[in-house]
């Protein structure tokens, strides 16, 4: 293995010669040997990098802050970066400085040194393209980091979330539909409760996840507002005063996302609010999906002494000792992973609320949490979908037999007799192991005819007239 | 103590004469005697269960649903109930049912025996106004009790969090404007970084309560859709159709807050993502006062040997061992306001993932976290702004002492001798002990024309020309 | 109203001549009016600070720190305070100052008042009892009030929570033995798995709290370190080298708990790990203790259309409109509790981590929400034990059905015909809707006789020989 | 590419010839495609699934319930699992089934499928060993996946977590006796208090670090009961009488841990209490070393307009704008994983409660947050130690100064002139920016002689006689 000499503020040290990082990131890899194989950065992370770091050239090349050819080798070593050319350059991993400078300057030097390359330089030479005075011209990992933060967010709500939660609800949708004249028995308490369409059921589902998604899509408004143009703590020191509004240009242009220049870099600097209320609205959502994921495996348990009232795909024999076993293994997933969007929100609100003056050092680990949910989501919402809810159907002997022997239907009679003779009814039927006709006639509150014409499950699934 | 019997559909029992309430409450009263002195509701939400039913009630009258004298019977003893005139007749407390059935037939009692009293009756005898048949006409607690909640919520967020917190937030904002030419040191990673004024840093604090404010207020547009109107099972059975979208109307009518009767019913009974929703924005909130309240605290920190760059009012004794100490203890009120509410929040989530089926059973204790956390946030932030905010001042002896030995104003070089030389300077400043011109100039890097020219503290505080 | 002037370092002001408190009491319910209704000190914290004054004044008197006749002056008044004659003195919330001195003082205050009364001096005066020189005397607000933290913990989880869980703890495991040779369905998965007695499934719950219980108790270890004699910052400054043993084995005496002064006066005061444990330990609890009341009343539900293995007590009409429902009322109540002391432990555990040098200054709301834990847990469990535990009964009819037509009962078959063929038949079975012995017998497998033989549902509650 | 087929009870499929797993492993592998990059189980759990299947095989042997030779061949595969030779072949990730059924078939298959290569069959054929007649014998992933649970965890808590939590337990030790003689100025609220040594200071955090550590011990104790032995629902179906036993013997052999067979198994498979307060312990831990680092990057702070007592080492540049700065990089590493493992410990409890009748269905998502958690907190641990805590130093000049100019040891004057007089001096001081000496003399309350004499900070920094 070969090595060339990388040189910081701190002095030199030795790099890879196959590796495109400096010094900085050379140290960082020693100093933070911190669960290496799971928390590395992933293409989020260092594809925002790319999107800030040719942006930010592109800005300053137009305000006269780089020369074009500098600008211009750093736009194509960033468009690199961004395309997912160089991710081996980046090993860098969450749990570094707190401002995320290690992954700020990681970017610098790679770029640089691929810039350099592209030019014919040499490598850490910091000639013709230096990682400070140009990648990194007028900007701080303070702004930068919490740039690309939002930029790698944002991306992941657009590409992957939006799709992949919404093919599960379209799906539940379709079913809501589908099932609209399936009467059933609703449940309140986990007691028999009065009738509902088994649409109705499915229907609430996807109320609760579009209320949802609407909540992580407002949380976009805030991570639009972004901290370019504050560089070191706020005041835009260094920057060109039309900075950070060009830039931020640039990123909406390479993007397609409308990004802004926050009105207040200070607060942008030293508190990540926008991206607290992004992860909250992750957490409601992994609560809905909770909700839904145990109403499909309640729904569905049995297969002969539970509720059974739908069927859901055998995916793969459910145990290893009970043959012939069968369980709801994306429920258990789905659910599995709804705990995990909550501790990993816990994180980010408790990081959150620690910033100290003009900075919160608690960046790389916020913005790590925001994107594992919102992967996790996303792919479990998949694998959900295709494997679970696509194959929702009703039973419908079992769905008859329950509906049949429901006492519940005697809330129909509350308008005609009374709750409290309606009551009585309920109660005689049920010790006495009737029906609620029965136990009505028995009682002589009101006649077959009228029970007949009162008592129609399909008519207590909308209000009355 | 005189008693007098009330009945329910299990039977007789005996509640105190001077009492309005009926047997369901008394039963409750019995079963669940869980920290009752701490936990019984309070003005809030007993307000909203006074509202609701005069509404229902005056919806129900417009529709034929109860006759006319009925129905006014009802909206007297509910206006006296909104009054605050009968809330020793609301004895329960949070830990009850999960869907506050018991709290909603407290309402229905406590209003049927005054309307009873008001008519002249015998109380108990439910004539001429029944409890379940005529107040809770086209109801179920399942879908009144979380319209009670979004009520009473709406209405503390409005009446009480949004002067309060609004409060506090006016006098930052004065401050920040006051202070705008106070240069001072600012500070990243606790360590010294350039300089910034005084009211940019009160700013960010500012722009920071901003943005959760308009996230709380975001979260009004879910709390304005009511479950009223879906009865039992979402389903609205035995309502009239037009009641949830009529009632709704009288509360807006009532309150003045645009309430509307929810699309999805459904998702209404069995979830409550839009408490979730706004107990998250409030757990922001505190976030937010938790940055600045350490901020604060820290800035004053002293009086000797901490950072001292600003005064706080010296409200009592700090200390009854250390005599003349005094402390923030405004800060640490907040700052421990903002871990219960934090604490609240995860209560919130936790309850609102556990919805089954057409009912989510943690109601009560959902509504009764998210309107503590408004109480304490309010109270807090009005305390802190009237015994603290009110008094920060400047220590400007202390502000210009460390300004003028902070090194980090070498970062006004960058643009003219490039990041390396300029951290050779900074270095040798450090290392020596001296002045950055004095290290400047040894170095050779620039006149002292220069110097002087370029690093100026007020010219750092915005962005370069 | 007559008042009276009092004192402290920062000047006069006026008391009601009614109370024992003195100026900082004043001061702190004039600069912290937060949510005085629920958040005011209520008796575990009263008496604890009357047990700590008692115990230091008689340690101060035989250590010759205090004249005999002051002591026992202060030890008087102290035991008042104990008893509990007191509490209307005691008017601070838990958001005051952050070390709680401000509640300190309110003790040292009170009972010098008090003092002086009984020694017919002038309340106010400070002579012959001075609220610091002598009711604080050797003590800190840093040291007194996390030890009053830790007695008032302690007596709660022995005079209390011990008592209250126990009680539901015996009367299940009294169920369990009861219904030891019932054999039923057990469930995995929400699915039907292999039998199991009803015996067996209680008897889970029941080394749940029993484990819950022990780890509770280890966490007494913790809170018998007291940081009495530790004063302002850990040094023990201004105290008599035994006082913090001397006043330990007091506190000891009076309350039968092996109180004992803390190894490390540094971290009892800038830390509390061991009430962290606590609140963690109670977490535990509260999560064995939901999974135990969702077991109940899903074991519950129905009652035509949901499992309804068991029949638990039907303590109030269920629903305002849905007449004769009966709810599982008290599992609704302990969840509920459940979720609060989830929410209360995420306070305490991040208030516990926001320690600066030698303080941490989130002491009040620590304890508060520890302290809200055990009553919350202690008197739910009371609660569900008498309104639902005690009147747990088997439904047998039930029972037995479900069992009858249980398709994992062929896992007995494993050990004789593989689980290749076992699956096969019970995939059969389920299939055509037919017993498990006619699908086995269709299949070959086996004979008559021999499933007989081997499928018997109590031999398959215990290990095979 | 070549492949082979497998079977299951739910048929046939195609495998990668190159790769020892079955058919359901592959259908899981498709079934759960979510966030596999980050997800796939590593070492721990690898390793405890080989010991686990040793263990079982050997005393499944021992018992007669295995042929010698069939259980030798699932040892030596086993073996290779324990060695790390076959981690390749474990592809899952932790959401799969709640029950990890998928990831205990993938250990059956894989030794199953190698010990049939090691006896010369055919792969996929399940002779002569079966994947869930021999490997699986006696056993269900229901007992066996939370028996794999307790050994990863306690495996990893022995060999990774107490070494480096110990390794900067030591350091901070010695630091503490090397420093024991510097008294420096104490702080309580972040103000200034009476005097402390360093050693004191850091003492402290070594008390905190002590209990913790002390606590996660006490976990083990919990983390030693397996559920093994109690197959599908506890009751030990299908496994021989001494099976669990003899296993968690040889198991502990393995290992040199005391593992045992729990005695309730219907609570080892249905809730894992042990596993959150494992987790909680190390929660606690987190935010014990919170406030540690807190300390460190605060009493580092600086250089010139914080606080400055402590020199820490300066191992990278600080900012990518402001040249020549230096960051408390492991500080802000070290709390970023402690908000972390909060996040984690959420989670964990969450999942935790939510267990239904025999089984809880969280388990892989709670043991990978606990090997998580035990993960980050070493590395960080370590990484802070060797690039922060062995070269923290005090900065002795700062520390002089500071105390020098402090007030508060006019506490020491309270023995002798009373609370309120020293009060006053104090004030004095404070108000005329004077020494306390200055004020004290022209207060009159006391000589010069006096007061060199009994202010004296070393003299303050223990208990006085």
């Amino acid at each position: 293995m070969s090595y060339r000499t990388e040189t910081d503020t701190m002095g030199a040290l030795e790099v890879s010669a196959d590796r495109y990082w400096g010094a900085q990131t050379q140290r960082s890899i020693q100093n933070f040997p911190i669960y290496r194989e799971r928390f590395v950065w992933d293409r989020p992370v260092i594809r925002a990098l790319g999107i800030l770091k040719k942006g930010a050239a592109q800005a300053n090349r137009d305000l006269g802050e780089l020369p074009a050819d500098v600008a211009d080798l750093i736009i194509r070593a960033a468009d690199e970066v961004i395309a997912g050319l160089l991710d081996e350059h980046f090993p860098l991993v969450v749990f570094q400085t707190g401002s995320g400078t290690q992954s700020n300057m990681n970017a610098n030097e790679v770029i640089s040194n691929r810039a350099i390359e592209l030019a014919g330089g040499e490598m850490g030479s910091k000639k013709p393209v230096h990682p400070n005075d140009h990648v990194n011209r007028g900007q701080s990992s303070n702004d930068t980091f919490p740039t690309a933060m939002h930029i790698a967010v944002v991306l992941e709500l657009h590409e992957r979330l939006f799709p992949s939660v919404g093919r599960l609800r379209d799906t539940l949708a379709a079913k809501a539909e589908q099932y609209a004249d399936i009467v059933k028995v609703g449940r309140t308490h986990l007691q028999d409760a009065t009738p509902i369409t088994l649409g109705q059921e499915i229907g609430g589902w996807v109320a609760q996840i579009d209320y949802c998604l609407a909540e992580v899509r407002h949380s976009l408004e805030g991570l639009y507002d972004l901290a370019i143009g504050g560089t070191a703590v706020g005041t835009g020191l260094n920057a060109h005063p039309q900075f950070g509004d060009l830039a931020a240009a640039y990123f909406a242009k390479e993007t397609g996302y409308p990004f802004r220049s926050a009105a207040n870099k200070f607060a942008a600097l030293s508190a990540h609010d926008a991206l607290v209320q992004t992860s909250a609205a992750l957490r409601t959502l992994a609560g809905a999906l909770m909700k839904m994921a145990n109403d499909v495996r309640w729904l569905a348990s049995g297969p002969r002494n539970g509720i059974g009232e739908i069927n859901i795909p055998e995916n793969e024999p459910g145990s290893s000792i009970m043959p012939g076993k069968v369980n709801p293994t994306q429920s258990e997933a789905i659910t599995m992973v709804a705990v995990q969007v909550f501790g990993n929100d816990a994180a980010v609100a408790f990081a959150g609320s620690q910033g100290n003056f003009q900075l919160n050092v608690f960046k790389p680990v916020m913005v790590h949490n925001v994107l594992e949910s919102i992967r996790l989501l996303s792919d479990a919402c998949l694998a959900f979908n295709d494997n679970c809810a696509v194959g929702i159907e009703p039973n419908l002997p079992k769905i008859a037999a329950n509906l049949e022997q429901n006492l519940m239907q005697v809330t129909a009679l509350n308008r005609h007799i009374g709750y409290d003779k309606a009551a009585a009814i309920a109660k005689k039927a049920h010790k006495e192991g009737t029906t609620l006709k029965q136990a009505a006639l028995a009682l002589g509150y009101l006649t077959e005819e009228e029970f007949d014409r009162w008592v129609v499950p399909m008519d207590m699934t909308h209000p009355s007239v």
